[in-house]
């Protein structure tokens, strides 16, 4: 044999996973029977986190430096999607710790003060990598939240928010799409007259519509106005950077145009893993949001209004950070522009030779 | 046999079932291949709707009268927990609806305007046979809701409007609960007295926390007040009447006592059936909000912030039904009063007796 | 503040938990990206298995002794239905294993030779304390299970063969119901006779099915008969006895008409937690053997058909243990015996009153 | 608006859907609550196997002809993965069936006979156009499945056999695979050399391993002598044909050579779209053999070892089809002669060119 014999228990260190559930309860003296249940399902959301960090970090890894190999756009989307299926799991497992009722986590809260999900680190470098800015967090109480940190543990996380994050490093390959520039083709000038006439239909089809007041007209077609709106930012970088300074975008210009170019193309074979990539993100983003919502509504169920274990009220925070703390909310706002394949401009024939593949015979 | 034979096609209707799918798209000369999933997954969770309806309809049946049969409670929470488990495939099945990308819905999006989930009677009878009381829904664009229904199903929503709701037979039941009052046993008093003592707790756990500013002290205990009230509200029929009228609270302050009486001392066992009932009640609850919750997301995803196909923003208002449409929350609300078994009064003896199991040996 | 302050990572033992994982094909200088889910899900596995040892313990405790005390049934449902839900999610982490390719598991496969899951002592302790017999566990290889654990471990499994196991002990607590005999009102009569007349209806409807040919009929009929042995053999303790040295039946007789009884009148208020418990039985019996059957595939598509990491072809071996580690087959065999509750004889009014709650007001 | 305005009711044709619930059991006045969820849950299986049909045929028609668009893949794969997703719901939704008891479904089971689940054509349409062969199919009670439909669905159901299956138009697909010859390259001589190379460890490994006894490396070194057989099959066109003959295999030997190829290649980009595919149809496979095994045990749950409503025992029939009715399981097999990624061949600078993209610059 190559290499020592492995044993089950020792190669999974079995030993130190299995002894290390230690309740309070029992340590002072009025074992709870759940309280085991509360600290297994942390440890294994503890553990998932650290998968979805290694995961994460070697997506990051393979999106840093200035040019992204094609052959990693498959390993990066197997990898994003492991993550969203880690995440469902982990939805899921809310499912378990609502096996136990208010009444039993009763029996052993008190010994948890001021221990909180807050204090973990692991939460917060998925956060900062996946790309939340410092700017766009929710504070619990006020308190930034590398304070409730442990101070190793703090410096990793602000270590964390200096590394280029999924977001930063997404944006930068976007930026990089040689695909904005055809020859001669000029994408958006078509793109933009198939938008006129599909906003001019919206139009109609709100003026015509018989089953609306005049009251409702009046707000749909107000509606529609901030929608063509959009759409003019979309044609001018000057409003796009405009709705960057104010919170409504956060992808720079070229970024978010080829976005939705690989949307809109992505039948293309060249633009079709590409496009994985950014469903891939779309997903996580709302899987987090998911799991979010579910975590506020399970903190609610169990505590009610009271303080939480860290001597305040979670669910209300929680419940904030569901939409505050999204990232990625930029590719579900690309769905407005899209428009249907029947529209779109037809690729010439040599750029869709160029997003093809070729076979030995064509050379 | 008994019987005339029945075959599986004729049983279940298939003929008719299956030939229900026709893309307007196809009608219109533009077949969509991604429509016949949109049809399917609506159809299905219409199919679900009245599935729910049923077990719905069924339980309020048994909770009519003047008395529940102690044999119902069994039933009632079987059909509830059903319930649940409908709704979570239910939220499972958008996995299903996310398969089609925005750009595939956008090919025959327009085909359906301006049919909408807004026009879903069945949707609307949940809600009401729930108890989402009229003044307490969203309105979506301001328009009530029944009036985005046919004529016939208007009436049959108005109707269940006025109906008993599962939760004011809920509350009636918990009004008529026997176990308020036992003789000399005075379960309120000894109640208040080890709530006193907990909160007297709290507030030193915070004022002892060594982790906190001055600051965040301040804030925790003016928390603390406002549990403190909630406590008093709780010993004051007056108190809890405001908070009625206010809006925190719907239950009455007898059912609501009622609720928490059954919370605290469910492991007897005559009130084991119905703290599950009330358990089910809350799952309930949680699930609808997350349905909503995703249905919501998953608009935001489909269309960005474009018109829905009812001719408005539907992801909007969906995200603001997932908290305000909760019919339970006084449920939720009960683990703030909840007490640890350990600083529970004990039942008296006699108590005890009457609500355990009697055996013929016994008499 | 009573108790010293807990850390949320102090008291998760995060450091513990987190430096666990430990990829032998980078010790051994060929980094495996995927070496490290296939820890995480496995070390995963093992804390739920701890996590459901802690409530099969709890609830084989409660069982324990000559009585069961009526609360500690809702107790006892309770955490029989937190495993199943464990065992729910479970299942559902196959789907991330799965996300690992065959490809990428040989990058590191070697290096964990021989390391195999057939040295998860906690595994077979769980079999154990279900019940699952030595003399009916399938064996790998021909080796018997504990020669493939550490000395220790052959202990911890040796000695849980020793102990009563669920099964043992809901046996006993079924040969202790005191229902099985209500006065003078023979139920064993009464259903004896509701079932012969159902018995002939079957005959019926197998010999007037116009859609059979005579060879079906006489196959079918041939069915029938093997139906009819089995209710003799449960009005015959002898035939029942048979029926337990054969392998066909594990429960005692007493165990056995007393199970059925509760199935048949579980809508009686003292009933329905007994039936609660004994349908928990049948689910977690379900999701094992669904969760073995899930693993023997996932083996099956991770490496064919070639060896396992053990030394051995493990995909055969698992699926055998899929049926023959059935532990609870008995309540599903039940289903064959029961009568529709209109041919159930009635409970005489005495009875009745036994099985139901009574309020102060009766006395 | 261009098109005539669609209400909700309409469009899905809801009426329709809503009113083809028609319970048995109140037609013959003896109304079982149970009813309408078991006539529902099959509605929705019916739903979603029609929709499984859907993405089949249509995944099916994108194969057909002498030539696979490369921009079909990607779309090929994505409807696949639906399915895939439709499974999982569908496996999950037999908890909602199993919300029924038993003793519930005795209420109104004698009125279903002779209906079954046998009777679904688009269940035989499934199997059929995945590709299951009539001579591997399980007959129940020995009648050819056919017999059992009507006489139109028995044509549909002959019909489909005549048609290419998934299988045939992934084998054809797998045949006309450009990459097996790539000018110089001897792709399966250095395979082999690497093959050999590894075979030669793993004697290697048993032989030394410390653990095993005489008696036990005997029958690991003659599981490896079946190893090494297979392995040979690989190599022999004839032997490979031998093992189709045999059914041991079912594709071609070409065919079974390319998907090895695109497993073992699947890093290359060209390669990554079709290694999605085979994934894909591995899902499906597992999912379906899944989906019979809970099929399975709901049954024996359900109605334990009585005869079906079909008139006989279904249970171990359906168990029996969970192995039998596979068909995709070349694929799984396929992970029995991987090699690793370090052991395999490099691909010659020119050959990687071909399988990757080309923009523009580098022309």
């Amino acid at each position: 044999m190559k290499h020592p014999p492995a044993y089950y228990a020792d190669y999974l260190h079995l030993e130190q996973i299995l002894n290390a559930q230690t309740p309070r309860s029992a340590d002072f003296g009025q074992p709870a029977h759940d309280e085991l249940l509360f600290i297994t399902v942390h440890q294994v959301f503890e553990i998932w986190f650290k998968q979805i960090l290694h995961e994460l970090d070697s997506v990051r890894e393979l999106f840093l430096g200035n040019y992204v190999d094609e052959k990693n756009i498959g390993v990066a989307v197997s990898r994003l999607e492991r993550i969203s299926t880690i995440q469902e799991v982990m939805i899921e497992q809310f499912r378990i710790l609502e096996t136990m009722t208010p009444l039993d986590f009763l029996e052993f809260r008190d010994f948890l003060s001021p221990a909180s999900g807050f204090q973990s680190v692991q939460f917060r470098l998925i956060e900062n990598k996946l790309g939340l800015r410092r700017d766009l967090r929710q504070n619990f109480n006020q308190i930034p939240y590398e304070k409730r940190l442990s101070d190793a543990h703090q410096s990793l996380a602000l270590k964390s928010e200096q590394e280029p994050s999924l977001f930063e490093l997404t944006q930068k390959w976007l930026e990089r799409t040689p695909f904005l520039n055809f020859g001669n083709f000029d994408f958006w000038e078509n793109y933009k007259k198939a938008v006129d006439t599909m906003l001019a239909q919206d139009r109609q089809i709100i003026e015509q519509n018989p089953t609306l007041t005049d009251e409702e007209k009046t707000r749909e077609l107000a509606q529609l106005s901030r929608t063509i709106e959009n759409f003019q930012a979309l044609f001018s970088e000057e409003k796009h950077n405009e709705l960057v300074r104010s919170g409504a975008r956060r992808l720079s210009y070229t970024a978010f145009k080829a976005a939705l170019l690989i949307m809109l193309y992505r039948d293309q074979p060249i633009l079709h893993l590409p496009f994985r990539f950014l469903t891939a993100l779309i997903d996580i983003d709302e899987l987090f949001s998911t799991w979010r919502y579910r975590h506020s509504i399970m903190v609610q169920r169990m505590i009610g209004t009271k303080i939480g274990t860290g001597g305040s009220s979670g669910h209300a925070y929680l419940k904030n950070t569901v939409d505050a703390h999204r990232i990625f909310l930029d590719l579900f706002n690309l769905s407005t522009f899209l428009i249907p394949r029947s529209a779109l401009p037809p690729l010439p024939e040599e750029v869709q030779r160029e997003l093809g593949f070729f076979f030995g015979s064509h050379h």
